[in-house]
């Protein structure tokens, strides 16, 4: 049910990483102005999904009047070919006129079933929301949303649906910033239910899009307390299920190094942020009697001790995408690492 | 910017991680029918989300005939508030009238400013299509959508909206398979690029909707070559930006022991799997000559020989939650472990 595709990218090379052939599509280059792709399938489950090779004609298939439709019931919509034998929509040469857009998106639908097409991607931008429903009533599905658009897709041929799922998981942060005294820069957040006002905790956000772990971290960390930092290494991630809007959360625990001393709290953010003395820290009722928050701590003391290893964030360009994504792993090569784990 | 909540669920309990107030609303409940929640803000940076805390009545302010629209005028959308002054909209009780929905949410709008509110959900079910064009003229923005559903939201205070961000992240998972004989499990997908075709490769694959990072790996590898395993641990992940639907990824490595031998291939999706000497598999000049799989392999040898520790899964319930949760983390404890990094 996977679908494997390349990233588009306007770089000439075809590109992977090629231990997972990551779905990507053209699909990001629709936002604005759909190319023809220079994106290349590495490998593929052969599924369907939105990557370009072609671009398709305006499929002018012949010309008639009925009901006074003029021409548009004789044309499909302006698309371009992706490479698992789908269709992807040219969202910019879509018709502003619902009734227009009902015909010629009928017509496209059986034009595309003679010719074999399997999954259909519509973007409809804002601006053309009026299509939303017609596309809906024609058996499209909503496949996922941003700000300014909303992608629905078709599933041709008979069975289940074979395109790639949309974004399942939120990416949160979270720092341990300790300074030369031995002190945890803490912060307390504004609202608090009763039970937890007065909890001094670490500096934590979300990361935003196309952010970085160790700089969403650093940048949280400035927000919410006005401390420069230098991220080490991340200590540990919780994954947790079913969070909001029904997706999954993964929380990075990051260990930094203070650059600056001078606290500037984040009125909007934050009600009050200090460097607090790990003892402490460690002694607040919310962390001795909460196992996560407990074990979490652990692994910060231990790393502090140098008895633990986290994971460093490593930048390695790929010759199968050409791009640097970053590597989060441990020391290598230490010849005392005892892996007694559990 | 980050709005932080508590996930819902129906036990009586305030819920939270506490090391970082997850957002996560009582959305999550309206897919089919909307309750009064039991979810508490433990702590927020004072932004609007959607989690209810109480319900609202069915807001009927006066009736009145105008404009041959009978009541609809006179009478606001069945909502609910959140904890965060905003309002989520009854998906349940939502006109099926494009018209009566038009002067619903325009009164809603005017009431709910007047009232201070903040942030607006409105979630329209796929079979509500008609409403969404109402929606967006009326300035309502897409937030996210998933099959069934859009979700638009509507920032009413001046000044940029607050409410948070839509999933950022596609989560994969890679498993190094290793016998005793020395073989890793490999497979070849059944469509790739010329230049890679014979590229003998780690099975992977996406996780699915609230899905472990350990079941996914398990998993996938079951199903691409009828291999049985047990998860081990993660090796190493990667962060990678800017991929399908311009969303992240993060692609994690494990390391998985089998628990059975005899390959079955998935034809749908698999071109060949097979045991293949760990010697032959780094050979390979797809992996010599890529950094970034050439590190990945190179930490899989130095974890097979103890000289690695990778990341492993431990169950951990948290009391703000009392959710299990998984949190992955490395040997503690070890009075041998040489943190050199880098």
């Amino acid at each position: 049910m996977e679908l494997k595709m390349l990233e588009a990218n306007f770089l000439s090379l075809p590109k992977e990483f090629g231990f997972r052939t990551s779905y990507s599509t053209s699909l990001v280059g629709l936002h604005s102005s759909p190319k023809p792709s220079s994106s290349k399938v590495i490998c593929s489950k052969g599924t369907n999904s939105g990557s370009i090779n072609k671009v398709g004609t305006s499929n002018l298939l012949f010309q008639s009047k009925i009901n006074g439709m003029n021409e548009a019931i004789s044309r499909t919509l302006d698309y371009f070919d992706d490479e698992y034998g789908g269709v992807i929509v040219n969202p910019d040469k879509l018709p502003s006129n619902p009734n227009v857009f009902a015909s010629m998106l009928q017509s496209s639908l059986s034009r595309w079933t003679i010719k074999g097409k399997k999954g259909i991607w519509l973007k409809l931008p804002s601006e053309y929301s009026e299509l939303v429903p017609i596309a809906v009533k024609e058996g499209f599905q909503y496949h996922h949303a941003e700000r300014g658009y909303v992608m629905l897709t078709y599933w041709i041929p008979e069975g289940p649906s074979m395109l790639p799922a949309n974004a399942s998981h939120q990416v949160g942060v979270g720092g341990f910033v300790i300074n030369d005294k031995n002190e945890v820069l803490v912060v307390q957040e504004k609202y608090c239910a009763p039970p937890f006002v007065g909890f001094w905790k670490i500096p934590t956000g979300f990361i935003q899009e196309a952010e970085e772990i160790y700089t969403g971290t650093v940048r949280e960390v400035k927000e919410e307390t006005g401390i420069d930092t230098e991220f080490v290494e991340v200590i540990a991630f919780r994954h947790a299920q079913n969070m909001a809007f029904e997706k999954s959360d993964l929380f990075f625990i990051g260990m930094l190094k203070p650059l600056s001393t001078e606290i500037k709290v984040d009125d909007h953010e934050i009600l009050a942020a200090k460097w607090m003395p790990l003892v402490e820290f460690v002694k607040q009722p919310w962390i001795q009697e909460d196992s996560m928050l407990k074990k979490v701590t652990d692994i910060f003391i231990a790393r502090m001790g140098k008895k633990y290893c986290g994971l460093f964030a490593h930048h390695l360009v790929s010759k199968f995408d050409d791009r640097s994504s970053t590597l989060y792993y441990n020391v290598v090569n230490t010849q005392d690492v005892n892996c007694n784990g559990t």
